[in-house]
């Protein structure tokens, strides 16, 4: 038995979605709702970039920090969204928004240091700063007047001497909540004040319902912040297998990116890269057509939930989750046992995403109605 | 100006090789030889198989140490060559070879402690550890009756009670020097007796001359080890790009880097991992061939330096590197940057291997017998 020289990776723990979908290795009827993914392939226009890409032969290295083209690409999809005036100099691709987490927090958390979390959240945010030796401080999201809220005053007095970095993740997975713009700019306030890292990851910055867009970071700050964001092609252009994601901050920091890049990825396959290219320069159709499923979904989830007494489940301003509550359920992951093995419906249980989330369950619903009128036909037995 | 808060990744500085390029940024007509890179784009089978799977729609999320019919394949792979009894749960693949040394290191090494390595070396991995707080002790390679010698002696005696790991890369880059098999088994009993990790660098194990693959650690280690094996396609296949490789390591390590690379990269795209299945199935001619190429240039850049009385260099046993030096350079940056410049030809410096590499420089003969003939002629003027 060989274990790993540091304690901070003895002590990982499998995630709860994993050790949950282990139970179901050997039933192919369940209905998968639990990963957080679109349930249908990258459109077929972004994969014929790829493979003509792959025809050309661009198989060789390329520079750490994504091609030229695309950095610039980026760069204009985010001045076109946000009214920016960004240079190709203020992003860098990264395989996957998880790897420019990881590299954004190598850059930033050291032993000893602690990060603010609010939570429920994506486990994978503090974990890849616990991995780094950081301690954790979560701070609690609630549901209030049917959606979820963060307490802006009790963030801000949970910052200690050592916090050295704000991991936020608006809109939220699990729950859908959304900072607002005021939001946003108190916190930055704070984060200028305090000398703390804004990490934002705003990887589903395109899923939303009430608006065109999510209220970003990207135009609150400026070249003296301390700040990076995090987005990513998975989400909005069903793209989760490629692993692309981008990083956006200020130009001076990016030298110190790529080389830090060099010693985690080194680079990126070119074809991937162009297929990003292609999503951002001819995908906003298919991200329309995304938004009015994920709509239809998100309203049929919440109408039957609505007719079921013991479910509570505030409305999500984005994502493609309803994280709900069902009365007297206290411990989620035998809930979802329950509903995997007795319902053949696969959800996340809450805890996985932190304590905050103990009780609930996420339900991705990025799927189609049929399926999903099924799965909660199924599930009814143990909501009702 | 906005710098980033870790010591350590304030300290990093860019690769000599990417500075030396940088230079050349206006010119056309360089002769690139400073990459390790083949010249040659994937081969066309290779690549047909990735674009199958991209037509297939596989662009969802993977399991995070590889798709089970590629670890299958690694292990079998690994198994025929060294006639081992490996078993899928032996390996995990990783999007790179870099990012299987960044995970390794994840899981042994912390601050404060220190890792041996031998000199010159493929500079990334130092550095991997480095970015980790550990500091680094280098033992010197030495040229000796005309080949690269590590004399074990020395490795030994270096290692301090805070030495958690020894990086070993052989075959070597740059020098093209390999450990034996008497040796490796020296060193595997040397890390046994003190507990030390073994992290054994072995990308170039199938680019060798004067036999059928280097000797490796694959065959000498159990399961009660304290190992992990890096390979990767890059070299062997021609997949730089891609961005593919693997750990081999004993099977109780495997669930701790699973949850490391979750949080790291996640998954690897499906139709990479699938590209990679058809080039250990199929690729084994494309290997003979390559070597053949390799061989051929391997032996005129030999012929050439053994007319140029000033140039001095071992010949390589593995590898598709020479690394010479030439009486009277001592500064091999600036020599690397007269070649550039001054002769049109893109060698890397010696001294971006450590400073047991200074006076020294690298070539990447993986290019065509007419596009070295004239780099060598192009070069002559400054070396004879």
């Amino acid at each position: 038995m060989v274990s790993p020289n540091r304690p901070t990776v003895q002590a990982l723990q499998p995630s709860l979605i994993r050790k949950l979908a282990n139970a179901a290795m050997n039933r192919a009827d369940v209905i998968p709702l639990w990963f957080g993914e679109p349930d249908k392939p990258t459109p077929a226009f972004i994969r014929e970039a790829a493979k003509d890409a792959i025809d050309e032969g661009q198989t060789f290295y390329q520079p750490n920090l994504g091609i030229p083209p695309l950095r610039e690409a980026l760069a204009n999809y985010m001045n076109d969204l946000y009214s920016l005036r960004l240079t190709a100099d203020n992003v860098g691709v990264t395989p996957s928004g998880m790897t420019a987490l990881s590299l954004a927090l190598q850059c930033i958390v050291a032993g000893g240091d602690s990060v603010l979390v609010p939570s429920p959240v994506w486990p994978n945010l503090p974990a890849a700063a616990e991995i780094l030796g950081a301690q954790i401080i979560r701070v609690s999201l609630r549901p209030r007047d049917d959606a979820w809220r963060l307490d802006l005053d009790e963030l801000f007095a949970a910052a200690q001497p050592n916090t050295s970095a704000l991991l936020l993740n608006s809109p939220n997975n699990p729950t859908g909540w959304m900072l607002e713009d005021d939001e946003q700019q108190r916190i930055l306030d704070f984060c200028r004040e305090r000398d703390i890292w804004l990490i934002a990851d705003e990887v589903y910055a395109r899923i939303v319902y009430d608006r065109a867009y999510a209220p970003s970071f990207a135009d609150k700050v400026n070249e003296d912040d301390k700040y990076l964001i995090i987005n990513s092609f998975s989400k909005s252009w069903a793209m989760t297998g490629w692993r692309l994601g981008w990083l956006t901050g200020p130009r001076s920091l990016m030298k110190t990116l790529e080389m830090v890049s060099e010693f985690n990825f080194s680079c990126i396959f070119a074809p991937t890269q162009i297929a990003g290219i292609t999503a951002l320069g001819e995908g906003e159709a298919f991200l329309r057509e995304s938004l009015l499923r994920y709509r239809a979904a998100r309203d049929l989830v919440a109408e039957t939930f609505a007719g079921l007494p013991r479910v509570v489940c505030p409305l999500p301003s984005g994502t493609f989750y309803t994280f709900f509550a069902v009365d007297g359920v206290t411990d989620s992951f035998e809930f979802a046992r329950r509903l995997l093995l007795e319902c053949g419906v696969g959800l996340a249980p809450g805890a996985a995403f932190g304590p905050q989330g103990e009780g609930y369950l996420r339900l991705c619903y990025a799927a189609d109605l049929s399926v999903l009128e099924r799965a909660l036909e199924q599930m009814r037995p143990l909501l009702r």
